[in-house]
């Protein structure tokens, strides 16, 4: 068994996800493919980030998990919209997914939509789902060698969030091993040191939301 | 894309994972395959474990990654026989490539082979390599849901580690909760808690694999 990267599979896939991208252009939503390894803190991040970016901004959530409702539940405290997908024995989120979740949301009541991927470092960097931004979680406890372990992830990333630095110093975490791997495989994706739970660095991860609004509103 | 559990492909691996099996058996090896997320401490499990076993106890560790040598690299101190698998785009460890691995040691000369897969809590457990006993990792900082979200990991342990237990403070980590979801999936495995950095609770798992040898003898 290997991933499966059958190309028709893939073109099939893509060619939903371009659809999936038009849709959310038509209706000025600005779309963030959110993966990380499971427990990197995915569902915490947007648990913290939805209310921080205020009432006047209209967040929704696809999530993806094999099985369970858990991150939907924890997440319907804070998102106006949220759709749990379950993959059943889907290592990540497709396009086709995502356009049913799509059909789930009322589209023109949504300025943010963030996609929470399927815990998994592997399959969902391979599928496009029609997304503006990718962001990818690694967390401390994780190590330092998962960028050199896994660089498909982190390559098409366009902000790579270092997360749980609280953690740093008790781990005795070297962070100067991991920017080195990143910048052999994405010398372009702004990185951004946070730990949701004591809140360390958030602004900096709402900065760079806001900041990336204004270039879709051309759209 | 979905994980491609193609019935057919997983009976030409399971062939080979009996053929594994056989050739383990006849040398009177013991084999564990090691499962996880990213990061949830497999390599340095094993950097303490193989010396605490003792220099009368031979093991071997076949490791795999998409890409590195890193934990090779890691392993080659403490483990006599040591044989890095790389995947590439493989998100697990497929009967074959063991058997290759199997071609490249000494089997005469290992008690306990240990197995480190592919960093991932999907594509690993569909996946007969032709192991004795399966353990699987969870670590504190994943958090509590993993068990309930990805069961088919789970379901077929026979211990599960939950490591890193000396975060279990700082990161109010509530076990029972874990505990509650493995009893529902998995009322079989032996539950250990231990911290491979610290040492906590480590004799526990080696006393744990010890008592799996004698079994062995009879075979």
């Amino acid at each position: 068994m290997k991933i499966n990267v059958v190309e028709s599979v893939l073109k099939a896939n893509d060619a939903v996800a371009q659809t999936n991208r038009r849709r959310m252009d038509e209706t000025g939503i600005l779309t963030i493919n959110i993966m990380s390894a499971p427990g990197s803190g995915k569902t915490t991040l947007l648990e913290r980030t939805i209310p921080a970016l205020g009432t006047d901004t209209r967040c929704a959530v696809l999530v993806g998990d094999l099985q369970t409702t858990r991150d939907a539940e924890r997440l319907g405290g804070v998102a106006a919209q949220v759709t749990q997908i379950n993959t059943g024995k889907g290592c990540h989120l497709s396009a086709t997914q995502v356009a049913d979740g799509l059909d789930s949301l009322d589209l023109n009541k949504v300025d943010y939509l963030f996609i929470e991927n399927v815990g998994n470092m592997v399959c969902p960097a391979a599928v496009n789902l029609g997304e503006h931004l990718r962001v990818v979680l690694l967390s401390v406890p994780e190590g330092e060698d998962k960028v050199a372990k896994y660089p498909t992830l982190f390559q098409p990333a366009d902000a790579i969030l270092l997360t749980k630095i609280d953690l740093s110093t008790v781990l005795e975490h070297n962070k100067t091993k991991v920017y080195e791997d990143i910048s052999r495989v994405n010398s372009r994706a702004t990185l951004i040191e946070c730990s949701p739970r004591t809140g360390a660095g958030m602004q900096d991860w709402y900065d760079w939301l806001q900041r990336q609004r204004p270039e879709r509103a051309g759209d």
